[in-house]
């Protein structure tokens, strides 16, 4: 039978070093704390020095060893989780021409993450251009290059929602276009801003449909090949990468553990993905949001709070391009009959100034969840609502979990998401530091308020 | 006697243009509109093409009868005020050296305007480091060049208060400092974040006070300063300014009317200052704030929504040393006994994403402003708070004058306020665009329910 347990102990005093602080005292002294050293923002840049960090890559791995070891020393239980990750390789080239007879135009091009290479000098073809996958099926593709150019609706409030409506034609884009005869697809780059850096991410291939090479152009270069198309229905692009797929490799998901005193077998996860893009240096996605996790459980120990329940970070392997750390380690997770996963926070919407909580849990979790909302008030975090958490912990849902992902800011997220814009200096650091400390504070008046499901007790 | 009119009128249509739509449709069009054109940015972007636009410099002129000719032709109503302002020119070069010996370290400085020169060649004299004003009478400071060493303190979630509790020693270090013997003054730039790239601001001189030179080094070489200080007190401190005060000269205010159709001598005010500092281009102090003014009644105009009251645009001048403009309006404004200023708003804390309102008035007119909140709340605006409004709104303070600020996500503000930083690529046009939105929905729904006080009906 399942029961929720919260409130019981809310008297208990294991967290509550100062046992005459109000509540609000306690979210100030974090807050201040965490604003005061900016330590997750120095890791951050530390994070982005070693460069991008594709599953895969040797770099992915090296950063996660040289945090182990960061985290060892700040006293966490620390391990790595062996996860096997697809292996592709953006290869030495990737560029694009607009063809008029012997004129050729440039255009900034980059391969979408797992596009097969085009042949060694290039394919070359007419151009068709398709606004929306209504149209498609009145175009004829036969031989062409397809361009999808839908753009993300710029008067969307919260540009996720955005990306979300035009990213179909970076998943699907290649198998749509190949089953109706195309040889290559280029699709606009999911950036909210026009500028002449390509944006990557994950797409995809079916069964029985042809392998096409598939890109994405510039929004900049979108804009221009649009524009030009409708001067010359009969332009050319020639498009010439050399991507390959390579064996499958393993990398890890790291773990650390800040053990709890009372129920240390009860856990609260805090988590971001380590994997980036091999673009930039994945400074927003989502090393913002690794740090958010490491940072948050760095305050609560530095500060001397002690968790009842076992608090454990997680960084993902692997979001980007098949969500396989957050598989595997969600299927461990279900297999241990020691362990009970009571919370699950995810972080993966960039280093911005966090504006509220989604929490997707049964109805009355997130009405206990939204009572703290007057304690974050006076730190511009008002957004409390029902809804998704983050892909990564969203393998751990089940009736007696409570996801909850923290929501930054996004205005300025998809323009650099997945491109090389997303490096350190696209992210400032007292807004980082609020998403830090947002989630220190999350997680030290749950687990003192002791707001779980069916907890063991 | 004094009434307060508000609601009485709320089915009045002249605003809504379509009967059938919601407060909240409303809205709706307006963000959508405002983000689907991002005409103020486009603005923003041309004004600081421009350059600096420092008060009594004629670019600071030419700005405005550049965006005058904008209004006039978008059918507004324009008209110049004239404004008598200080002209005070930063002259050919400003340097800093630390001085040990013969070995010289240059460090980033920048002359506080109003500010007299050092002799020409230079100032030369060891360094007292003051880190509170408490801290002042125990020190000598006879023959010496003071170094006030304040931060702002990085716990205060509002950048804005951080900088009210450490701007003193800016306008008063020179006096304090030379009433103690001191031959000149060095700030830490007024900034959040360490860089090298010092930030200026106005500072005072008092009347039988001997005037001395007032510089402020970047807060990177602000800390160096410090620490090598601590090695060796008799360090030098090496200060070469050119600046000097001119003849003051006239500039202007500009004011453009969205004459209401029903009440056009009452006026709902939406403003910001277009001089800035002379370092950058001013984009967010002022030029965003000056933008969202234009845009929000450009917005309100191109989807044809036309006042009852006469919707009023003014661009001060010369908020940033000495608020001339605004008291000139006010001034007038106040000799007026035809027109009636019901409302007045002010942009004047950057283009950053808008969180909230601050309200200055009677409390039930408060009351009243705070229950636009459920409509704000989707586009993330839920701060609605008593408190002060803006520099140059605040000359027209009565009580029967509604006056409102804007309160922009300020965590950036203070990085790039006052320097060379605070240009056009520091603004995000989504974010900027938010604000325009704002003031357009505040300013329709504040006209179509009547809310002001003592209006004439």
């Amino acid at each position: 039978m399942k029961k929720i347990v919260f409130g019981l102990l809310a008297l208990s005093l294991s967290l509550q070093t100062q046992a005459q602080e109000s509540d609000a005292e306690t979210f100030r002294r974090i807050y201040s704390q965490a604003l005061s050293e900016q330590q997750g923002y120095e890791w951050l840049r530390q994070l982005c020095a070693m460069g991008p960090r594709f599953a895969g890559s040797e770099q992915a791995n090296e950063s996660i060893l040289y945090f182990k070891a960061v985290m060892d020393s700040l006293g966490f239980e620390t391990r790595l989780q062996a996860v096997k990750v697809p292996h592709w390789v953006r290869g030495p080239q990737e560029r694009a021409w607009l063809v008029r007879g012997m004129d050729q135009t440039e255009m900034a091009v980059t391969a979408l993450g797992g596009s097969i290479a085009t042949p060694a000098d290039g394919l070359k073809a007419e151009v068709v251009e398709i606004t929306s996958f209504e149209a498609l099926d009145s175009l004829n593709l036969e031989g062409k290059i397809a361009f999808f150019n839908i753009k993300m609706d710029p008067t969307l409030i919260s540009t996720g929602y955005a990306y979300g409506s035009a990213v179909k034609q970076r998943w699907a884009g290649a198998i749509e276009a190949s089953k109706r005869g195309a040889i290559g697809v280029v699709i606009r780059s999911l950036s909210s801003s026009i500028n002449k850096h390509p944006h990557t991410g994950s797409m995809a291939y079916a069964p029985d449909v042809p392998k096409i090479p598939a890109a994405a152009l510039s929004t900049f270069d979108a804009e221009l090949l649009s524009k030009q198309l409708r001067n010359d229905p009969n332009l050319q692009l020639k498009l010439k990468m050399a991507c390959e797929w390579q064996d499958s490799v393993y990398s890890f998901n790291l773990i650390a553990d800040y053990k709890g005193s009372e129920r240390p077998n009860e856990i609260m996860l805090v988590s971001g993905h380590i994997d980036s893009w091999d673009l930039g240096t994945g400074a927003h996605d989502d090393g913002a949001g690794a740090m958010h996790a490491l940072e948050s459980i760095f305050l609560l120990k530095q500060m001397g709070f002690r968790p009842k329940r076992t608090i454990r970070l997680v960084w993902y392997m692997n979001e980007e391009f098949g969500l396989n750390g957050a598989r595997v380690y969600a299927k461990a997770a279900k297999g241990d009959k020691k362990e009970k996963h009571v919370i699950a926070i995810e972080s993966d919407g960039g280093g911005f100034t966090p504006k509220g909580f989604s929490i997707d849990a049964q109805e009355s979790m997130v009405e206990r969840v939204k009572e703290y909302r007057k304690l974050f008030e006076p730190y511009g975090i008002y957004q409390f609502s029902k809804g998704g958490s983050g892909a990564d912990i969203g393998q751990l849902k089940s009736d007696d979990i409570v996801l909850i992902g923290l929501r930054p800011d996004n205005h300025r997220y998809f323009e650099v998401h997945h491109s090389v814009l997303d490096n350190i200096n696209s992210v400032n650091a007292r807004e980082f530091t609020m998403g830090s400390a947002s989630l220190a504070a999350l997680l030290w008046i749950m687990d003192r308020d002791n707001v779980c499901i069916n907890c063991i007790d």
